[in-house]
């Protein structure tokens, strides 16, 4: 997809008469109306989001995108970029933190290298890399505009592989050392929201840190954006390639990619959430299709929920990143989803044989 | 169990330097320091309380009780008593929304009859019948005290069948018709609070139902309690007894055996959340082996995180009951546990070749 073919892109809107009839049939179940609340909802937009009453979610995957940032050259994170090529080839294993939390449960990890700083690419991570990480944006741009359609394009393909293996909803996830200050920069070039209100410490900066990290994100915003706030697709692109990570462009594909197949995108922490304000600005409509996971510790994801209309079902201060709380969300959701298709009630369920009580 | 024994118990503290390894475990595995937040604190309570630094939660349980209670004679809910009965014959069947939610997943369900207003007990279902629901407390007292401890007794007996069962986390569901309505004026009782802050929608209310539920909480609190605010542990009995339903008073029991045998009891909405507020008031302690699973719908539930220094984990306006919230907490638990023990780290973990990074 080129750039223009990507800020043209037209998204149909999830069927509001699938999201109708599946707010009748969690009505028919024999329960408290609403009882089980956002998952209630949850489930109804999934079936909107693949336009069927009975959406199929026996699949699952969880996409993580891993990236090196030229900022961490500023001093905006305490671990090295290193860590990023030795975390993914953990991932690559299923023995990084995800991978490990995923242990029993059923899905399938597609961890991507869309630019970690290496010559090689882990075992078992799939090879898509862009380049050695992105410039340093306190220097220059941190892509070309080429170089970050090529990132968008490695998640729009990702979406489409798992589309073909027929995943009915996909978890998103990242790994990249200083990513939380190029999400953060982003985060103020779409919201106009100043740096200090929304940056938060990352894995774990201290006072001195998140005062440097706050101070290169101002100067970045001062250097590669125009006015206070990036309002046109074609800005919310351009200050993708001047801030962004490789990792934050690809996930933006992801969404998009999402909306344009039908498939639920669950968002992750604040990269994943910024990626998918990016989408959203980017292509209208993309936040249809994005199920909120959980509200994070970052100071910037209140603000991206209130900009995209969604709310978070876990609030426990999670700060992993990797797609941890995305996947978390992942067993509530096939709770909620086993009750919705399989409740007692007074619908012809398989087991519908009672009245309706409520 | 008397009385006199019960209000006298002492609980050991769960064992803090367990605790304290424990954390050092979790800032040891490869991950930003802290990341799974609220987790990392549950996982770190739970091997406290077992008293050992992998605790056993392999096998889990899910203890509901029900009961109905005299004052729906007052018309504080739509639904008819009839119900209850309904419900728990479908839980005997696991058929019930939460045995429906719970398909997959590996957890024992015991339900109990411990006062359905009906002869008979439902096939599936455990009969510790007191009495065939409570009396109306807006006639008189809705137990005897001797009923208030036979009920207390049958938590105390549920769980210590599951400690013999190897069960290390049992979480609490109810039913019962009416019960939100005895856990608010139960809740009122216990801190002073006025009904209409405290008091809900239930299972669907309109605004002339809920004005008279709260009218019937605020009569019934005159009649039964003598000041503002039950203190010591006798008070909480007696208003335990006076207000309360046998579902309340067993689930306390539930609550106060967890603490006795050292098993994390999980609180599930507003029904269960007053009982562990009753158990903490009748046997201090009893608070540091809870843990909250979600915040719910119902308005009181904040007060009682406060008083009991407690944080629930899942935001997502649920209002079902049965234990469903509570359920929907242990495969979250599950994977911040497989991440706790399995972790790739710096300790000598199974997998722990690589380098702490953070």
């Amino acid at each position: 997809m080129t750039r223009e073919e990507l800020l043209s892109a037209e998204i149909k809107k999830p069927d509001g008469e699938i999201y109708r009839q599946a707010r009748e049939k969690w009505d028919s179940i024999a329960k408290p109306i609403d009882g089980l609340g956002v998952f209630e909802d949850i489930i109804c937009r999934t079936a909107a989001a693949q336009g069927s009453l009975l959406p199929d979610i026996s699949k699952k995957a969880l996409i993580i995108m891993c990236a090196d940032n030229g900022v961490v050259a500023e001093g905006v994170s305490q671990s090295g970029q290193a860590v990023t090529y030795d975390v993914a080839a953990l991932m690559g294993k299923r023995r990084s933190s995800v991978g490990v939390m995923a242990g029993g449960y059923p899905v399938d990890i597609f961890a991507y290298d869309v630019g970690i700083n290496s010559d090689g690419t882990p075992d078992g991570v799939i090879n898509r890399k862009v380049a050695k990480g992105t410039a340093d944006f306190a220097k220059g741009s941190a892509m070309t505009e080429e170089q970050c359609m090529e990132a968008v394009n490695v998640g729009i393909e990702a979406v489409k592989e798992c589309r073909d293996r027929g995943i009915g909803m996909i978890a998103t996830g990242e790994m990249g050392i200083g990513n939380t200050t190029t999400a953060s920069a982003l985060l103020c070039a779409l919201t106009g929201a100043d740096p200090e209100s929304v940056t938060g410490r990352g894995a774990g900066l201290g006072e001195e840190g998140l005062a440097r990290k706050i101070s290169v994100i101002r100067n970045g915003l001062e250097v590669h954006t125009d006015g206070p706030k990036a309002s046109t697709p074609e800005e919310a692109f351009s200050a993708l390639a001047a801030l962004g990570g490789f990792d934050i462009a690809a996930l933006a594909g992801v969404y998009i990619a999402g909306a344009m197949y039908g498939i639920p995108i669950v968002m992750d922490g604040l990269i994943s959430a910024v990626a998918a304000l990016l989408s959203e600005r980017m292509v209208s409509g993309s936040k249809d299709y994005m199920i909120a996971s959980h509200i994070g510790r970052e100071k910037g994801m209140r603000l991206i929920f209130e900009e995209l209309s969604l709310r978070p079902v876990i609030d426990a201060d999670l700060a992993l990143g990797e797609g941890t709380g995305a996947l978390m969300l992942f067993p509530m959701a096939d709770m909620a989803y086993r009750l919705y298709s399989e409740g007692t009630g007074f619908l012809a369920t398989p087991i519908g044989q009672y009245e309706r009580f409520t």
